[in-house]
């Protein structure tokens, strides 16, 4: 009796699913051999030891693109090139802090990408301490500060889906536009992440149109705690004195490195990951962990020796870290045929097991994605919902309407590395690393042979209900 | 019937036990008040703050001294004073490695205490890696690494007694010294620690005699590794640079700091720590911890108001890092008075809980370290041996014959901070830290108010069996 109920209800989902029951049983023998395979832990391993750290625009970032060609011609990739492009270029060159008085001792910074210099020998004031951004927000503007060091010491809350990162990085491009505004010196935070280690964490600021531009750095969470701590402690003013000096270039190389299986049509389905990193450590689960995923993936895929329906193209863009520079020039360049792109997911939060599958498909194609889901259930990945952000290099593919895939890893850690120097393959747990490998490997490889699109279909085609036509209005 | 025997084995304990019924008492009153009481974790919370990093011989030991005076003094506690000397002086200044080829990327190094520099602009070397010290050894001495950098991988054993420090901390000082007998450039290690953080540890190293002298410094792990696999990759040899400049000078000032609970008479139990640490972190495991133990503890003994029998001494060393210099300069200066020293105990092995109770006392004083123990039981603190150390600054007292006793704490985590930048106050546990004052306050308590010697009693006075006399031949 048990069989019988088995089969029919085995027969029933076949019928009902959008999956053709070939591409699933291709994708399932993809989780298999992919849980069996360590090409995408070997892939980061060879781009981090060989490459290290990358920085968007450097000798090293171009280093990296020439590895990956190499490297993927080498796994029997097709189409494999550099598109490049051209980027402003920002790296630190010294970087020191100290408290001068009244207890002298040095401070673990680092400055923040895109951050002014300070004079040569540094600037030194008295610091201000606002517990929160918008404490900070909320001073009055003019020369409320004058002279002074601002230090936004507001912490980070850990999470496992990163959502804490975008409370807390506000204040990493956000404090020297409001220190200058009040005339300040200088604008400190607290790092960003999640960690009690003595490692400052580096990331992008910018500056907003005709604020004065002071310099700005972070200090480590420890060096925080101490510079709050002293504030409490002394009974007068706490002076620090901060150096930064910056090389800059308004122009600097940089570019993505694409590869691709072809398939039986002009459709493509884009895997992606970022190929360059911040500098201070090697790039290891930001985002070495997702050059490796998604060429792992693509190797497994490659390895079936059976075309596609649809390309698989991989995409390891250059210059995320400094404002998804490769994802806008990527949409930019591939304008005509984004309509081509059924698909996009990027891998960029580390090396943690994925533990959701979550979309942005069209209402009507939610089938699809339940399909889908069911098959990377045992993977231990749960169906989400469908608000899916795709990863911050799909950000402009998606803007243009092409549907995007969230494979969320476990990010409880991930802040702990992120933008430090120990952000480094001893990191990287090669076990979860092919959990992932398997899901983008299983996922992409139904994304590409799937029928029909992800894609709401244009309105005119679709008959709308008088619901729809009343929600209009 | 259950009263009654409770009552008896009461009574029998009180006829057996050393410890007379009042100090026992008081020290269990001790312990009590300790539990609840923050002096330990405030004394160490703000000579971490107001002092941060105290390198032996510098500015920073000075002010860590006057701190220390001023601090002890406000608490109440007599003969408060620095019993000064002079130490060869050490500090880094820059430093710098990286490996220049195959993959151009800089590693995270620190110099060793002791190194001599390298000459301006650094030594570039090929890198010939030993997996052990012995198998550096065992390698043929004479030319056979000319003009190569030595660089020993042998990895830490982690344990909760710190053992594996004594086997990993014999490549700190003997790579350089093996490294020059085979003429090589330089030394580098990795890290004496069991941390998987980007930090380099650094310590002492010091030179044999006429040994050519060459310059070391340790990788942190995730360095160590980086060039393992770096060399596993590379078709040919891998080349590093590494910098090193420092700063000697042959004197400068030092000093130990007293503070006492006078007694009754004029014997002294001596507990310690060391005030100084290395430059990098800020010296709150080592060893701040242990001088807020050791103050905590004097502090609720001096609150007891009542005079111990003997003098209760507190003694923070100076320049401990860089051999135990304050030790055995304490012991000289003392020489006169070592054998009114009763007892004495350091705790320098960060804040991590108490869980054993070791003594080195004379075999027939076993029964005063038997009735110690049960009333440090409850705090979770089991008998152990009699072969304790009793701490490194007190090395100089156990060979001058002074019973040393070591509250041994749990050490698992100590190394993945010791000599590192992460050595900050927030890896203390302010609770743990409060167990080890309890601890203290109690032990040094009974030992300063028991009856009786911890010695041996000189042979002469003894009357010798038979079974000694012929073990004797």
């Amino acid at each position: 009796m048990a069989a019988t109920t088995a089969l029919t209800a085995s027969a029933f989902a076949q019928a009902e699913s959008p999956l053709p029951p070939k591409v699933e049983a291709d994708a399932k023998k993809l989780i298999e051999k992919a849980l069996a395979d360590d090409q995408g832990y070997r892939t980061v391993e060879e781009l981090t030891t060989k490459v290290g750290a990358r920085l968007a625009g450097s000798e090293a970032e171009a280093r990296a693109r020439d590895w990956a060609v190499d490297h993927l011609k080498s796994l029997g990739f097709k189409n494999v090139r550099i598109e490049t492009f051209e980027i402003p270029y920002w790296a630190r060159e010294k970087e020191a802090a100290a408290i001068v008085s009244p207890f002298p001792q040095e401070l673990e910074i680092t400055g923040l990408g895109g951050s002014v210099a300070t004079p040569e020998g540094g600037v030194t004031g008295e610091v201000v301490r606002f517990e929160t951004m918008t404490e900070l927000k909320n001073y009055p503007e003019g020369d409320t500060l004058a002279g002074k060091i601002v230090f936004v010491d507001e912490p980070m809350v850990r999470t496992q889906d990163g959502s804490g990162y975008g409370v807390a990085v506000a204040k990493r491009s956000g404090a020297a536009n409001e220190a200058g505004k009040r005339g300040a010196k200088a604008a400190l935070i607290r790092s960003v992440g999640t960690d009690h280690h003595r490692f400052p964490h580096t990331g992008l600021m910018s500056y907003e149109k005709d604020v004065t531009k002071v310099p700005t750095a972070a200090l480590s969470a420890p060096d925080s705690d101490q510079l709050a701590r002293a504030l409490e402690m002394s009974d007068g003013p706490v002076t620090v004195l901060f150096e930064l000096s910056v090389q800059t270039r308004e122009k600097a190389p940089s570019g993505n490195v694409i590869a691709e299986i072809p398939g039986r049509t002009d459709e493509i389905v884009l895997i992606g990951a970022h190929l360059d990193s911040w500098d201070l450590g090697t790039g290891a689960v930001d985002d070495g962990a997702g050059v490796g995923i998604v060429v792992g993936a693509g190797k497994l895929m490659l390895d079936k020796r059976k075309k596609p329906e649809r390309t698989i193209r991989i995409v390891l863009f250059g210059s995320e870290e400094v404002g998804l520079l490769g994802a806008f020039e990527y949409a930019r360049a591939h304008a005509a045929e984004l309509d081509k792109h059924v698909m996009g997911a990027e891998s960029d939060f580390g090396a943690g097991k994925i533990y959701q599958f979550q979309t942005r498909y069209g209402e009507s194609q939610l089938d699809k994605a339940a399909a889908m889901a069911r098959v990377l259930e045992p993977l231990g990945i749960a169906r989400g919902d469908n608000m899916a952000g795709g990863g911050p290099d799909v950000i402009p593919l998606r803007i243009a309407g092409v549907p995007v895939t969230s494979l969320r890893q476990n990010g409880w850690d991930y802040f702990d590395l992120h933008h430090t120097p120990d952000d480094t393959l001893d990191k990287i747990d090669p076990d979860e690393l092919a959990q992932n490998v398997a899901a983008y490997a299983a996922f992409t490889w139904m994304a590409a042979n799937m029928p029909g699109p992800f894609r709401e279909p244009p309105a005119e085609e679709a008959a709308p209900t008088e619901d729809v036509a009343d929600g209009a209005q």
